[in-house]
């Protein structure tokens, strides 16, 4: 086993003993750093994904300017559709990232693979083998994918929005939806064992888009394959599940067998640690990050009191906001760090 | 008491004997209409909406044409904004309607004041008067409005999306927030009470940006006001609640003492019929009027199954989409009216 300089995050995981409450924040590797935006200015976003020294350096970013307890390798979730075939542009700040040619009838569906991780998204398993390197122990990394469900909504949708051409192919042919999340989930499963073999010592599974489902829909068409995900994974790291805007489920959805289950900020810490009875992560609103320090203290506070006391990671409900002032995320990090029950 | 050829959607909401489900469709004067989009292409949105004939001929189409049971004005929510003072611009199909300059200081907040609804609005009022007139006691007429906290992220935000910034205004700024939304409830209420004296036989409250709130921002920003509401408008007209994305709350939202309580497609029916004990209104994906016949009917039928006798207004979960097939939202509309317990 790894030895860590900081190896909260994984004490907590484990449930092992922890001194106090780690913290890690989505987005932690983003725009609202200016050292982010250096080199952010000199490439664009994929470039920076695709190319180890670069999404190495901004994955490092985090650790030395802000302190958080781990760090999460920088990528986007949208690689894996396009390892699977589609092209994908990322324009930040434009109205988001696209798949061109989305995926909306059978033969459409022919036209994507299963990802082969080794090939396809191989910049990924450098970038992390460097990051290990050169975080030398101090922290623990984090990797992840998209959850099944949320990644066929951008494939059949080809954007971010409420996903109706998705949850309509949901209704009109459940069996190609099926068919298409087979191949999703064997990618995402070769994809995360690819990423603990270099070197991961987290993961985590974000389902950005489970509350435009239905309850039912949710059963059938993403809690099934994340689980089936989590069975493969846990073996080889602990699982963290990001199942967003579906709160009325939790208790369903700890039943998935992940660690930890991490929370948006619509659902209170305590009503969330009494659904899940495994680790809970969150739940700062990052939109509390553009108020004033003292609210954002307040804020983190009453979470960090009311949390499951030994079983909770700090985190934001989402990650963090572009234009967020960099003084109030350190504010808070400091504030997560020196708190004690 | 207005007599109608058909009060059944009246009749469940006075808690009385139906023979069937009523029926009707948020948007259902709307772009997915041939007959709509005809007018539309002569003149723009807001010009509709201020033209008491335009208004009303789009309001009547879908009686004409799908057969509802009840007619629901042609506006727009952020027309009371407009009536504060802001500035309104709708390009339809673009991104969704902006508000201009948004308020986000204490100063800007004096750019607007409590809309006058007989001067302001009075347009609404001619254009329900004149559909009153042409419905002729066929159905009922519904009025609207948008729920203070829904209009307020419109307002201090400038556009739809996560509402960022109006979420930080109530972490910041509770006490502005506060300022902000008793200005936004007293022009509602006037809006409303103009709107039943103009003739409108039911109120709708769209609330639909609920789900970006936490529990107890929802209670404290939201509920209160829509509680006022329902307060001040239900000796005038029937109330119906829309608090979109707020699920884990409808018992609690129940006791704002509307008439009614509708509900978007995450939740299922019976679970609503559950928690709520007044009539429940909704729930069908507006997505599944994309799919297949079979799958449209087979959906509308679980809905019609499960939702408590007696005590339902079928309903979308959702305003009807643009390009839907007006084929799909006939054959709903029939079965829902041929569906018999």
């Amino acid at each position: 086993m790894k030895k860590f300089e900081n190896d909260l995050i994984l004490r907590v995981l484990r449930g092992s003993e922890s001194e106090r409450t780690p913290v890690w924040l989505m987005r932690q590797a983003g725009r609202y750093l200016p050292e982010y935006r250096a080199i952010r200015a000199k490439y664009d976003f994929l470039t920076m994904c695709k190319t180890p020294e670069l999404a190495s350096e901004v994955t490092i970013q985090p650790v030395d300017i802000i302190g958080v307890d781990a760090a999460i390798i920088f990528s986007d979730i949208l690689v894996v559709p396009e390892a699977m075939g589609m092209k994908l542009l990322v324009e930040e700040g434009r109205g988001g990232p696209r798949l061109l040619d989305p995926l909306r009838t059978s033969s459409d569906i022919g036209r994507v693979h299963v990802a082969q991780a080794d090939d396809d998204l191989s910049y990924v398993g450098q970038a992390i083998k460097l990051t290990v390197k050169r975080l030398n122990g101090r922290v623990p990394l984090i990797g992840f994918s998209g959850a099944p469900w949320t990644l066929m909504a951008y494939m059949v949708e080809g954007r971010g929005g409420d996903f109706a051409r998705a949850r309509a192919l949901l209704y009109e042919e459940p069996g190609l939806a099926h068919r298409l999340l087979r191949m999703i989930t064997d990618s995402v499963i070769g994809y995360l064992k690819m990423q603990c073999s270099a070197g991961v010592d987290i993961i985590q599974i974000f389902d950005t888009w489970a509350g435009v489902l239905s309850e039912e829909q949710y059963e059938e068409f993403s809690f099934v394959y994340i689980k089936e995900i989590v069975d493969n994974l846990k073996a080889y790291a602990p699982v963290i599940v990001f199942p967003k805007g579906m709160n009325r489920l939790l208790r369903e959805i700890s039943h998935c067998g992940a660690d930890a289950v991490s929370v948006d900020w619509t659902v209170p810490i305590d009503v969330a640690g009494f659904e899940i009875p495994q680790v809970v992560q969150g739940n700062l609103d990052p939109a509390v990050l553009f108020a004033s320090k003292d609210a954002i203290l307040q804020h983190a506070n009453r979470i960090l009191s009311a949390a499951p006391r030994g079983r909770h990671i700090f985190n934001l409900g989402h990650g963090v906001m572009p234009g967020t002032p960099v003084e109030n995320v350190k504010a808070l990090i400091e504030f997560v760090r020196d708190f004690h029950h």
